[in-house]
């Protein structure tokens, strides 16, 4: 790790003495932090099926090492006969969450990197499996590093910050995407005031986001989604800060559901609104925010999740929709680990995307 | 009943057979649907302290039935000896809820009645506050019923509707205030689709909002407070009504937390946002929303309501005030039983009060 952690724990790491996975067990979490040691692809597959390791940056960082764990133990004597079980074992992760885009981006990596190697002495190629999945997974703390430092520079010290969801460490590697700026200015004693919309159905930032923050020390208020504006109104929030999951080249941002009134609300309050974003998720083939698909998922998320009765009538219709686009005119800017990008969204940024 | 309903019960009413205060009881829905028919002061206390009758119109209604019923059942020679009786169940019921202003207005209005009728007959005082009782509850109905006429008037067949929190039929009597021209479209065929905030932290959108325009036969959408302005955006909601629990002389509107961001959204998508208010709620010596004080609730309800583990970290802290103000500019028109009053609303709600 070349980086100091200030929690306890990355959300995803390589245990070099033992060969093993290591993750954070995220459905246990607030209640319960289990690390899980895992070098069993069946084990790796269920981790990333259930939800163990979420977020597509951390996704990507787990396959990477999983795949690398699993095929360092494949006995061959030579390439041909190592790269056959090496596919499998990529083929079989790969299906864990097929959508996913960074679990197959991550593995196809890991396969270039095979190809590349290829009739090369089977330790050679694992050899260089090892360093591309260390070098994806320093790759994403590297990016998230740089977004932090480009977001703390757009706020200052006792700044009243809100987020939505979990666009946060354990989303990724370490620090986040839109809570770095917030770890590299507690690390600094920026002093924050930390809100986390609980981000109903699924309450990731009441999960997940508020607690690495209040673990880690931060000043954290949780709030239902509906208060954000409250908060806003009575002068307690400076900046908002919020992940994505695909940004268009005219700037639009698709995230989770209810970004899109957290923006609105903020564009109301005069409160900048900041997307941190990676350059991997700017998508300069999606024109505009209204070509992106929107994931329907269940609506017994939002009836049946956890409660042990519904909560809502039989009678009754669900519409759950995961993600919502904000249009870009509400953004104030979005953060990649590049610079930061201003409007004219469309002109700037096909300059940072070269 | 006066009015046909097009539920099988109201919220409220009074069983002349056996003389009993009928209620639904709330806090079983929308699992299971009892109704509770109340002779014994004990039981009608506990049905509002435990919220089994909620909603302030209700809970005034229910209040009023019930001290007749009570009072119904002393055995008392003369008006002094009936009237010290009287005052004992009068104060009892009105410990139940002490910050309920509909509880303590109903039963003053009991009490009036007692004391015009001073010095006559038991008969004749038990005769008037019967009169009385019916009187409070047939009021509801119509006050209801007109705000319910004036609403329908602004919108058109197959419109989509959005409501937040539940201003219903069962926080009133009859056809509630944010739901009245819900229900006067639908006898009359007006095939509205309404959307349903869920309403966290409790859930009153859910559990009885969306329960009881489903039961009622209307097309109904339950979504999370944050998707809201998701359905905004693609066009479906045509305009919003809410309820409110106070508005000022300006016309800036209290009501359920999540209200101001839905009026914020509403306005950004061009929707037309209604205030149901009978007059009863305008308070003309508030000057401004902001002298509005803002209940603030546990943070449990938030962390701890309805899942058996904690749903948010032990480490973070909490905020869940109980409403907020949405500021008249966000408000289209404020529909009262009196009529609709437009802004410029400091000047119009003046001469609608008198």
């Amino acid at each position: 790790m070349t980086d100091k952690n200030i929690l306890e724990y990355d959300t995803v790491a390589y245990d070099e003495k033992d060969n093993k996975l290591v993750i954070i067990d995220q459905t246990l979490l607030p209640n319960k932090r289990e690390m899980l040691f895992l070098d069993d692809i069946k084990e790796i597959w269920d981790a990333i099926y259930l939800l163990k390791v979420r977020g597509a940056p951390a996704i990507g960082v787990a396959a990477a090492i999983g795949l690398y764990v699993v095929t360092s133990n494949i006995e061959a004597d030579n390439y041909d006969d190592f790269y056959v079980e090496f596919k499998k074992a990529k083929e079989y992760l790969n299906s864990s969450r097929p959508t996913a885009v960074n679990l197959s981006w991550a593995l196809n990596k890991m396969d270039d990197v095979c190809i590349a190697n290829k009739g090369k002495s089977v330790d050679e190629v694992k050899a260089a499996l090892k360093a591309e999945a260390l070098r994806i997974r320093e790759e994403d703390i590297q990016v998230c590093k740089k977004i932090g430092e480009y977001g703390l520079s757009l706020v200052k010290k006792n700044d009243g910050l809100l987020t939505h969801c979990n666009a946060g460490q354990l989303a990724t590697v370490k620090y986040g995407t839109a809570t770095a700026p917030m770890y590299l200015g507690h690390e600094k004693g920026y002093n924050f005031k930390i809100f986390t919309d609980e981000t109903r159905p699924l309450l990731q930032g009441a999960r997940l986001t508020a607690y690495e923050l209040s673990e880690a020390g931060m000043d954290v208020t949780l709030i239902c989604d509906n208060m954000a504006a409250s908060v806003m109104k009575k002068g307690e929030v400076d900046a908002v800060f919020v992940g994505c999951d695909r940004v268009a080249a005219n700037g639009d941002a698709a995230n989770k559901i209810g970004t899109l009134g957290v923006a609105i609300s903020a564009k109301r309050f005069n409160i900048p609104f900041y997307v941190c974003a990676p350059t991997s998720t700017i998508d300069m083939n999606t024109l505009v925010g209204d070509d992106i698909e929107i994931e329907l998922r269940p609506g017994e998320e939002i009836t049946n999740m956890w409660y042990e009765h519904k909560m809502g009538p039989e009678k009754a219709k669900t519409y759950n929709p995961a993600f919502d686009v904000t249009d870009h005119d509400l953004i104030t800017a979005i953060i990649t680990e590049k610079g930061i990008v201003y409007p004219p969204f469309e002109e700037n940024l096909k300059k940072i995307m070269g």
